[in-house]
């Protein structure tokens, strides 16, 4: 993890703003971005002689001129760049400031700093307005060069490196650029749930959501605390009752007075309730409730089972075939054992739904998005981009520009299989065996994107057998209209189909696939009635990511990773 | 639910725009929305002459002309209005196209209709492109007064009324504002994880996530299908372990030739082997893997105890104390039994986090925030928001002017609860007592907001004693530095804080809580490290939807809701 250079300003907005403008307009606090002042065009030097007020943590300090000043590399997350600061030992106590991972806000005056040095302005202290300050002995990532995977071990402090808060900059921006990017082509931004009782994927990915557990622990305590009651504390209650009972008809037959043989009726009710609350008290049993040997849902939160949704697309096209154009941004989840870099147990999907529109449109729609977002980063990234390029992947500001200028490549997959069959006969070796039918590996699409076409390709029509029940049947009846984008670095990007809209087909497609059509009836609806043309596709937002920045783990593109074994925070 | 009228305009975009850029530029389909023809100021007139090819649902549908002509109300979700068509019996069978939910794409050409009408602009079919037929007997939501209650039994299809259409382009506007909001102030958007360890604020309240159910269901069929062994089965493979133990040591007795011995040896570790095998698969229990009487969850996917995020307030502070400006805005749980108009147990928070900033500036931003809101309502979506005030809140646009023109008040907690007994003193009756120390009812925010100030109001420096450990600690030590925005119709709508970013005192506020400090070790480690003043907030996105529009019920502004009992799709 190199400390990365003053990169080049890249915001043109910067420029235009004078300090104070940028004061106000960046921040609700009385400091100023250092973004404000080192991303300008000119690296700041334009505000010499301006007074600033700066808050940051010390990348690198050290003292200088026998202790009699000191220098800090300061940075505020704002951008990869750090401002310089000077402090003369007589403003306050330098050894305090030095360490790395201190916190300090500085009143001060920027100056262009004298020929030779890289920075092309720096401040001068004049006053410490406060430090936090960090015991570089006892500070868990105090040296500049950790590995990735040790700063895994420490989530809640890794966003203080360049490397990790670099990411947190290009995350947001590939963020607002898919907002922005939908928005603007009029798709409406759906919430889809996060909590489902659609099960369509086979439970056995998903995660369950449930309070069984922990109203059946409370009970548990509950029952420790007061036992139910045994046997013989109903029996007991039950003779209680029958002797009540005796009373009365004694007390009726002996024409006793209206008000004795009410009192004694009341007794009687009062025994008969006592009685049916141990009775239902005796039936609590600890441990999760069952009915016939099975778990009994009816009791669990939403009186059902429930999961983590491991896609919002069904819920989503509800959206779609009402308001047209729509898109889904949230998290999704797979119970998978997965220990490899690619896969994570919560991340995050892009999954827009477009009606009136058929496959062609839907590969128009994906190209068009994944080039928005390789020119935003490089429009509003560069910086940023620059860093990764220097310290993980030499190419990747290169491919950014590849994918955004050039055409994606679309073949069907039945010419996906001929290339990769001449490829085998060419004496490339595959592990996988290539033939018409197969689902294509990880192998075959990189070798298509990356070899072969050396830039994105869109592989379409794929055989209807590996494929899901909702994709479109085609009217040679062997393959349905899905779509891939293969990009380089990372293989398949997105994956999306038109939708078949014919009512009768779809049946048939549930029914071939040995799934019950009964969870499938509100689904059936949007086909049933006022059934329109319409497709969409999901962009695994983590492996945007990992395409962009060349970074090799996706635990480490997403803030707060979740894997097996693993759920820190 | 009435229909609407043709909402008056609002986008000066469209304006600008001529016919093939709007196609080109908004859809990626063939037909032109609906929007870029009747939202235009002229309301579509200015488009006479041109043809063009729309798709939509039909909102209502009826022959005339004793069968010679029907008309059309379509609409295709992308604006309030719909587009009136008129289509003659040659073209196509009328009967098919005029049920209500029928989903049409015709091509015609724009005419002005006849003086006297509402529409500024018609659309004659010259062909009818595709009919997605509805057959109103069997169409569940046919008619166009619905209840919103009824339409909570129909998410599929609820979305196809103007209710809920419209509250989902105002959710989908209030979304992008807020994303808007804070990339323009420089807050990066940071991902907080949905599936966390931390439990910070009870487990009493918080969905499990697991797959220990799932897992052991998985073995109770698998041991059902192929039982564990039993003590004899054991006892034989025992046997046969002391056997080819005997058999080994006679042969090495006897001298026997060394490969007879190895092959004895190989026999012995066979059937060590399988013994061990039946032990372990003896071991095998149905049910929830428990260690010590305690459920064992070492073998949970996580390896531990997980549960669905109620906040990532803590999750994101790691962030603010890395890179200064942050926000998140993502799905938040509750596993409470609510059944009220104002509980999800699925809902959407925004959570903001600052660095170098105190409260009042918490306050600034936090104002500034909602105020962007609401003129991002009022600029984007007057049309939806005057169909809310037409069908439900006649003063919702008021207050959405108000709010954005208001400076709010801003009071002290003891303050509030002067006014409020002052209040009392008038003769004011409130269900729950107010004196100081309570935390603020509902009817108290409420007062306060709508009737003593009628305007926003912030409350804040409350006491210490009902609010969380992290609040700040001010100085008179018995208030933090908390604050509440309150608004008319839905009273609390953002609270927040100044954090406490004194290790020492954050310590002992954790211990004199009674919580454990174990857990929020990595929370006190940004205090012990770099530590920097900070604050947030948090804004329930659902109660700013009720806000905005004055629907009662917050079921109804979110599309999949969730509570006891209830998560359909």
């Amino acid at each position: 993890m190199a400390e990365t250079d003053q990169a080049p300003p890249q915001s043109d907005q910067l420029a235009a703003m004078n300090l104070t403008d940028a004061v106000e307009k960046h921040a609700f606090s009385d400091r100023v971005l250092i973004r404000s002042i080192v991303g300008r065009p000119d690296g700041g030097a334009g505000l010499s002689g301006q007074k600033v007020r700066a808050g940051g943590w010390v990348k690198t300090g050290r003292e200088q001129g026998k202790g009699t000043f000191a220098f800090l590399e300061l940075n505020d997350g704002s951008c990869p760049a750090n401002l310089q600061v000077i402090v003369d030992a007589g403003v306050a106590v330098l050894s305090k400031l030095v360490a790395t991972g201190t916190c300090v806000v500085v009143d001060g005056i920027l100056k262009v700093p004298p020929e030779g040095t890289r920075q092309k302005i720096e401040l001068r202290v004049e006053k410490v307005v406060s430090v936090g300050e960090v015991d570089p002995a006892k500070y868990p990532i105090p040296k500049t060069k950790l590995t990735l995977e040790f700063l895994r071990d420490h989530l809640h402090l890794r966003s203080r490196t360049n490397t990790i808060a670099a990411l947190a900059r290009i995350r947001n921006a590939l963020a607002f650029a898919t907002h922005s990017f939908f928005q603007e082509h009029n798709f409406l931004y759906v919430h889809t749930p996060i909590i489902t009782t659609s099960d369509c994927e086979g439970a056995g990915e998903m995660f369950q959501v449930t309070t069984l557990i922990s109203e059946s622990e409370k009970l548990e305590k509950e029952l420790i605390k007061s036992p139910p009651p045994s046997e013989a504390d109903i029996e007991a209650a039950r003779q209680v009752v029958s002797e009540r009972g005796e009373a009365v008809k004694q007390l009726k037959a002996a024409k006793a007075s209206k008000s004795d043989i009410t009192a004694s009726v009341a007794e009687l009710n009062k025994a008969k309730e006592n009685l049916s609350k141990l009775e239902e008290r005796s039936k609590l049993k600890p441990g999760i409730p069952k009915k016939d040997g099975k778990i009994d849902y009816t009791q669990d939160f939403f009186a059902r089972q429930a999961f983590l949704t491991v896609s919002g697309q069904l819920q989503v096209e509800t959206y779609a075939c009402a308001v047209s154009n729509v898109y889904t941004f949230g998290p999704t989840f797979r119970a998978e054992q997965s220990h490899t870099s690619r896969h994570l147990a919560e991340f995050w999907m892009v999954e827009p739904e477009i009606a009136f529109a058929d496959l062609q449109d839907d590969m128009k729609c994906a190209e068009a998005y994944v080039k928005y977002m390789c020119n935003w980063l490089l429009d509003k990234c560069l910086d940023d981009m620059e860093f990764m390029a220097k310290s993980y992947d030499k190419g990747c500001i290169d491919r950014l520009k590849m994918v955004a200028s050039t055409p994606f490549v679309r073949i069907t997959y039945t010419e996906a299989v001929e290339l990769l069959e001449e490829a085998v006969k060419g004496g490339k070796k595959f592990e996988n065996e290539v033939k018409w039918g197969i689902d294509l590996a990880s192998e075959h699409e990189r070798f298509l994107t990356e070899v072969k076409f050396q830039k994105p390709v869109i592989v379409y029509n794929y055989p209807k057998g590996i494929k899901a029940f909702y994709m479109r049947l085609n009217d040679d009846m062997k393959t349905v209209a899905a779509m891939d984008v293969l990009v380089p670095k990372v293989g398949e990007l997105i994956g999306g189909s038109q939708r078949e809209e014919r009512y009768d087909v779809i049946r048939e497609r549930i029914s071939e696939m040995g799934l019950p059509l009964e969870p499938y009836e509100w689904y059936l609806d949007l086909r049933r009635f006022g059934t329109v043309k319409h497709c969409g596709f999901g962009l695994g937002f983590e492996r945007m990511i990992l395409f962009a920045t060349g970074i090799d783990n996706i635990r480490d593109v997403i803030p707060f990773p979740r894997y097996p074994g693993r759920a820190d925070l």
